[in-house]
């Protein structure tokens, strides 16, 4: 997507095709940098330290993290130690691990001398497959989202509301959620985007509203407070969020929060839309709510907020009591009841067993 | 309520039994500070710069803001011009309107050499009359809370989640959703408090967790998002909040994302209670959502939080960037079918014509 005018991609190789570099999404939105990762321990500390995140993006980090390792040392027991390190950096991410395995089944079946150039190929091979699958996802969201104008009656603008960040920026480009949105902007469908600020991390405020603003699409930074209030008054036309994970029926894990938007447009008849690649499947659970474990995450990410001074410096504040406990839960399951549909890159279905089923018969 | 072992209300008489002192708002958490009103105008600036707020307060700050004025000029013209100057600093406000309006007619009443006298007397019985009304509310809410608690079987933490601030500090004493919740630990119900941190001003956040901690009441601050996440897993025995108006039909406008937390009350059959003062009930209004205009407040209030630093000063960073435009909706209004019970001071009953009928058949 494009920054300023200029295309991007969130992960890519410097001209001398064997630098890694990122854009440096600790720094988002006050600053716009990148960061060159010439070793795996690079890699390593760009995805513990979330200079990168999003499943997708993380994946493709590791992946190359590999192929710096195999450049260093192609040896079995250097790239056995590259992997466990980089997997270690987020040892539950499932995305993580399956890039890494797949990596390690590539180089292993490589002669040393070979490896490193594979180890690139491998990598770019996963690059593009995602955009790949985020390039369908948008696709068919597009024809939704143009059957939802048309629904309307072609209004002035498509308002449509997202949680967190399912971006590009979590993704290497187009994103899950967003994509599309910039699709639909793209093609001139005249969209306009409620971005919730997601607490506690502010990954809507920060992510969502900078890449939408760089890429020129119309978009409004609201309280996650505010949907219910824009859906009682006709002011969202539509939802659309990502997934961290979706059950065998169709029950979707996202961003703390999601469920509560999915209860107000489900009270005012609001489309809620779910965006995913079939890697967040996890055919192995039905019912979300009873079996997925929420990860409580540290809480001063609630009890301390991030951002630029007036001078411009960033600099953190904290806005509880010292004295006061805190709990910071960091996702929670929608029932598929409350999900219109799910957009995978295989196309539109029902948030159910059979609707799922419709569509990766081979996988479930 | 207690403040580290001590006694307070929100406003009080110096032991000069003249000067008006209130606690400084704008600085809590991060500082206990009182400030003495020496004249009508300091009460006037106490009020629209925020020192004060919650509409008994205001109301109490304004009616001891006449006695100020009397005392330095007793005269028609001298206090019609106190009650305009007070009255402006927020125009809007019912209770603010009516608690002047209260003192104007009673002074009006008086030979100017009585009415600084009359006046004190006046403004604390205003004081008085708002501290019986909460305290009413939350002996009603009380026997609620331990009906609920028994229903439960007793258990070890009876949840209770809240949303804003509707606390002592709102009012002159005791709160409104709050009174209960105090009365309750008081009684020696094992209290647990969720407050939603509730942005975009975080009142939750800085003042009901304050005022809790104060006291001693056991709370976790959360996320505005993570309340139906709590409720989907049991971990809320009931809701309760306050109210800036009820409709005649019981609908509630409060605090923008109440309404969700309805929602999420509803789907998980936890009961949803409001707490209110009569003085909130609009009966002129039905539907709260098709009649009730909600502010707009300064979009500066989402992008901007204010906090303490490491070091102890008052900043403040901005979190949005800079070229994302952002919307400020102050208020939502929950339809009554997603209220469980209003808790008013003349007991509890139903969100509907009939429920307030049979508490208010002398005011619909």
């Amino acid at each position: 997507m494009r920054v300023n005018g200029i295309p991007y991609r969130t992960i890519w190789l410097d001209e001398d095709d064997r630098t890694v570099r990122i854009i440096d999404q600790t720094r988002l939105p006050h600053a716009f940098a990148t960061v060159a990762l010439e070793t795996a321990e690079a890699a390593a500390d760009a995805i513990r330290n979330m200079l990168v995140r999003g499943a997708p993006l993380v994946g493709a980090t590791a992946a190359y993290g590999m192929a710096l390792a195999a450049r260093r040392d192609p040896s079995d027991q250097a790239l056995a130690a590259a992997a466990d390190m980089l997997l270690a950096t987020r040892p539950t991410a499932v995305n993580l691990r399956w890039a890494l395995e797949r990596m390690r089944a590539i180089l292993a079946a490589e002669a040393p001398a070979g490896r490193a150039a594979r180890a690139y190929a491998a990598a770019a091979a996963i690059c593009e497959d995602d955009v790949r699958t985020c390039e369908a996802i948008g696709r068919h969201g597009l024809d939704l989202f143009r059957h939802r104008w048309e629904e309307k009656g072609r209004p002035q603008r498509l308002n449509i509301l997202t949680h967190c960040n399912a971006g590009w920026l979590a993704t290497v480009d187009w994103g899950t959620a967003l994509a599309p949105i910039y699709m639909a902007f793209d093609a001139g469908l005249p969209v306009h985007v409620w971005v919730d600020e997601t607490r506690p991390r502010n990954q809507g405020a920060s992510l969502t509203a900078w890449e939408l603003g760089g890429h020129g699409v119309p978009h409004t930074v609201i309280a996650d407070n505010v949907g219910g209030h824009l859906m009682q008054h006709g002011l969202v036309d539509l939802c659309i969020v990502g997934t961290d994970r979706t059950t065998a029926r169709g029950d979707v894990c996202n961003k703390i929060g999601t469920y509560l938007k999915a209860l107000a447009a489900h009270d005012n008849e609001v489309p809620f839309y779910v965006a995913l690649p079939h890697s967040t499947i996890d055919w192995t659970i039905d019912d979300g709510v009873a079996d997925i474990t929420i990860e409580q995450r540290d809480a001063r990410e609630l009890t301390h907020v991030t951002g630029r001074t007036a001078t411009g410096e960033i600099a953190e504040v904290a806005i509880v009591p010292a004295e006061s406990p805190a709990a910071n839960y960091a996702f929670d399951v929608t029932p598929a009841r409350y999900v219109t549909a799910l957009i995978t890159e295989r196309g539109v279905c029902a948030a159910s067993r059979e609707g799922l089923a419709s569509l990766y018969s081979d996988a479930a």
